[in-house]
């Protein structure tokens, strides 16, 4: 399909958005220290029992607990201080229009003088500023280092400086494109594809390519590389959102396997604070534990690690749904994993000529 | 550069000398059996009493050490048969012109009844069958999973089927283009390129896309992933020898960082059969365990496991040239270490514009 209004101008309106945000927190510390108050700043608090799981949004929130950095309180001091050197720097970034890590934010703290004991200290600070933004940290130009890919008939526009207005189309590199911060940012212009297919691993991936599933079932495809980096989630998300786009995830029959598919779907307990990262209506494909019996698929036993695992989803609110919970359970009952390249025991193209057939046919009744 | 005489068919003739050598292996099976003797096999052993240090290539090879895999032996019938069934497989796979993975390969075995007992019996006999043509598996299209990106000014074809002679301006994605299988078969049509830059980290190859170090420094830049996959070393290779690029390469300053470097140049114990691996030529550039100190960088200290890596490396072969002799005692003496990101510390820029011209200076005379 040609986008009938090409979303032009979204990533402009975000990176407004997310200036507009920083320059509030900026704004307050000033007004408090003019009026002759302590700055601070509240929050949304993070903490456990301040987790809820949302049914209709499909993924955890926070609670209506708040937590209070204020620089009257010496114990807060260097909290809200990092806080604010840290909205500082993500303006910064965002007005050059340059990228970092969350590494990199750690280190490029020293070139302020403002200190930070290691980097997980300063990965919770990053967090902070994402609660209280309400944003993700990619938002503010700080991305993942691990990438993952993506393939498929769509053109996208890039936003990125020096990109801006170039055209990509994502077919053109067989090997797929790297997911990161141009692609991210990028519009989405024109597209064939009615289904998107998130799959775990790279050899599938180049499978898939090379069986053409991208023309024959119209499909962009995206190589998650394990469980997926938050900004491949963010992708498949606007995929979803902006071009209603059905999205179908399929992994390794194990319980690490379902979670890399209710992340997808859910999002993960500590970015309860986002809205961003998950895709509520993805539809989790495969490979079931019940695939591993109805295919017959080569498996091997489930370790300690496994069914430890799977004890622990199911305590987990967002695997009471029937289908998860079965399959939650039918692991426990037969006590064997697969993974998706088991399915060359019936020769290399099975899996798409049988496997994903019949799977997208019982996705119509999902 | 302009190809003065484009490399045109080259992946065509590595695809035709692949079947040929895999067509004498099926060969001397059916010569033996028509002429009345057991079939047999005879290849390099890989054994490390046959493990040599070859100065000249800068690298391990095999000695003159050979293994005899027969199948009039009982003990050997399995191994023989794995092997000779490997060969069909990876025939059928080039001739299809379908990639696969080693996980694949082991699950394959069983669309033809042939036994292996788990996937490090059929990776033993991967390597095998390497060795035995003395080609990288990657030539008879079995992959790795893991993936890493290249960016920069050059344009390639691809030779991979539905591709065939379609172009690709590498840098045509900011985020860097997958190097997968269509990558690595590619032609290399033309460049202004002067240098390749393989770098550890995504983090810091997105800071080198931002900084426009590849029109700067005239650079093809390669994100190594951490130690790279072989493919990547594969493509380094190429660009060094076909291309005649110097080849620099940038990883953090620890024993980790420097042995990425060195399998880059000299390849690993475990692919001595192989030649194609290697960039002998290659420079590690930094950050070097001296840099922590000459550029006073953020750093911490090693860990008992980082000191005990330093000493094993320290009775390689590989690492008695002076540079690397040094580098490692310098760890031994301040026991630091420190990471690329560590450059921050003096902006985000200053990794650019200061360290890396200083080390490309630094290059001219080693």
């Amino acid at each position: 399909m040609k986008m009938s209004k090409p979303p032009k101008g979204i990533a402009e309106a975000r990176r407004k958005e997310v200036l507009e945000a920083l320059r509030q927190i900026g704004k307050s510390a000033y007004d408090a220290i003019y009026e002759g108050r302590f700055p601070e700043i509240s929050l949304p608090s993070r903490s456990v029992n301040n987790l809820v799981y949302d049914d209709e949004l499909k993924q955890f929130i926070l609670g209506d607990g708040r937590v209070k950095r204020s620089s009257r309180n010496v114990k807060h001091i260097r909290p809200y201080t990092q806080l604010l050197w840290l909205a500082f720097f993500a303006n910064q970034l965002v007005n050059e229009e340059r990228t970092s890590t969350l590494r990199d934010v750690f280190y490029s703290a020293q070139a302020f003088n403002m200190e930070f004991t290691d980097q997980s200290e300063s990965d919770e600070i990053i967090t902070d500023l994402e609660t209280a933004l309400m944003k993700a940290r990619e938002d503010f130009n700080v991305y993942p280092d691990e990438r993952s890919a993506i393939f498929g008939n769509m053109v996208i526009e890039y936003t990125k400086p020096g990109y801006e207005g170039k055209r990509q189309d994502l077919s053109s590199h067989p090997d797929g494109l790297m997911i990161g911060p141009a692609l991210t940012t990028a519009e989405f212009i024109e597209t064939d594809a009615e289904i998107v297919l998130a799959i775990e691993k790279g050899g599938l991936f180049t499978r898939f390519v090379e069986e053409k599933v991208h023309e024959r079932f119209k499909a962009l495809l995206i190589n998650t590389a394990g469980q997926p980096p938050r900004s491949t989630r963010y992708v498949i998300r606007r995929l979803n959102q902006e071009l209603n786009l059905p999205v179908y995830i399929f992994c390794d029959a194990d319980p690490w396997g379902a979670h890399i598919a209710m992340v997808i779907r859910s999002g993960s307990a500590n970015s309860a604070h986002l809205r961003e990262l998950t895709t509520p209506s993805a539809k989790w494909l495969g490979v079931y534990a019940s695939d591993i019996e109805k295919y017959k698929l080569p498996h091997d036993k489930l370790n300690e690690l496994d069914i430890k695992r799977v004890h622990e989803l199911l305590k987990d609110p967002r695997y009471t749904e029937k289908l998860w919970k079965e399959e939650l359970e039918t692991f426990l009952k037969y006590k064997k994993k697969a993974e998706q390249e088991a399915f060359s025991r019936y020769g290399l193209t099975y899996i798409v000529d049988k496997y994903l057939v019949d799977k997208l046919e019982q996705a119509k009744s999902m």
